[in-house]
């Protein structure tokens, strides 16, 4: 029976600015009876990230905009958070009733650029995506290896998509191996390319942590055990944002 | 170490229409010793299923339409396919060059309705989605449960995505659990709601049994083991469906 496991961190901290997230989670692992090994992907919730790089905003000392006053009240929404959401974007999808969808300065798509209020760290304050994830994801890398783990990192978020209800956990920074497994070239036996060419093993990886994070529960590392990867410190999520010109949904 | 296993079911015959797929499947993961247990997720790629149904189209058969045929030698496509892709959907959701997005009979959004040349099972021929992937799923669970396992089963297809390269496995068919895990309703210590209200599980199962399917290799089947559901006999890939007039990528 080969195949991966997939298991949750317990134990970590509240997380503050400042902390040291790779050695919380080496010593957390361990503290739980599972160490980390080399080999692992160490899969990291987007939200302990924003905080341990002091991500947090103060809604009340943002000056906020005409524009996003008159939107806020239009649609009952914070004016402060409609304030910082923009502050997020470099530029906004879509803009129907109360739905906000921007670009986020990474590049990436999604509701209110990742802004969340909740379990933001205090009333009346935000958290906002980290400014560089696969920096973040390079940087928790780095420390692993530091104490003799050799991990590839991944930063994850949870996002909405098109079409489909509900929501997915994605990855948004990467370090060690790259995201993306790709068959282009290959045919099958009659000489046909496979209509698949490419996978994006770092968002299924993502997904997969989730599924033992659980979203809201306090578990926010997870470890995927047993899946091969080759070590690329190249790698960046930043390779698999599509270009808004060969977009057909922009 | 609480947290789930995934792995392939390796061993299946080549899949030909009219074949028991829930008995092939409980018997090559017994060959494999790892036999099914009560609580698994058996993920069942949609390729199969497609041919257990006899979902295979001989193109040479197919009435081109001179809509699909002006469109097919525009852009050097084959126009049989194209007819085909035409006849699988209810929907052209984007017609960009040669990019042809279509929403499908059920209602999913994906590239050229899911139809597939490559190991379709022969020359000239192409396979088409199952034509109610959640009565598969229920089919498979029944044919298990009668073997004497009571197992969830999400048929699950590989779909791109708008804005991010690459694609990604998700589902299209489920049977025996809800595909959604809400949250709606509860909030934090500060009372705010959480950001994300609610995840689509199945999708991030579908994705997490890729890792040990590999799309183009020969385990179309894999099992997630320790992750607890609910068993509902009720559910369906189709509630996950938005909504076009409240979808604002329609």
């Amino acid at each position: 029976m080969a195949g991966l496991s997939i298991f949750g961190i317990p134990g970590l901290p509240e997380i503050a600015s400042g902390m040291d997230l790779g050695a919380l989670i080496a010593d957390s692992a361990t503290a739980a009876g599972s160490p980390l090994e080399d080999g692992d992907i160490v899969v990291v919730t987007s939200k302990i990230v924003s905080k341990a790089e002091g991500r947090q905003v103060r809604l009340a000392e943002l000056e906020v905009s005409p524009f996003a006053r008159q939107y806020a009240e239009k649609w009952e929404k914070d004016p402060a958070i409609v304030e910082l959401v923009l502050r997020e974007s470099r530029r906004v999808v879509r803009q129907v009733g109360p739905v906000l969808i921007t670009e986020t300065r990474h590049g990436f798509i999604c509701a209110n650029s990742g802004v969340d209020q909740s379990s933001s760290g205090g009333e009346g304050i935000a958290l906002t995506l980290p400014i560089d994830p696969d920096a973040s994801a390079a940087i928790i890398r780095r420390a692993l290896k530091a104490r003799g783990v050799d991990v590839a990192v991944i930063v994850s978020d949870t996002f909405g998509r098109p079409w489909r209800e509900a929501q997915t956990d994605i990855a948004i920074g990467i370090a060690g191996m790259q995201p993306v497994t790709s068959y282009i070239g290959q045919v099958d036996p009659h000489g046909h390319e496979f209509r698949v060419q490419a996978l994006c093993t770092a968002d299924e990886i993502a997904g997969a942590a989730e599924l033992v994070k659980g979203n809201i529960s306090r578990v926010p590392v997870a470890v995927v055990r047993g899946l091969p990867w080759e070590p690329d410190d190249t790698a960046t999520m930043q390779s698999i944002i599509r270009d808004t010109e060969h977009d057909v949904f922009r």
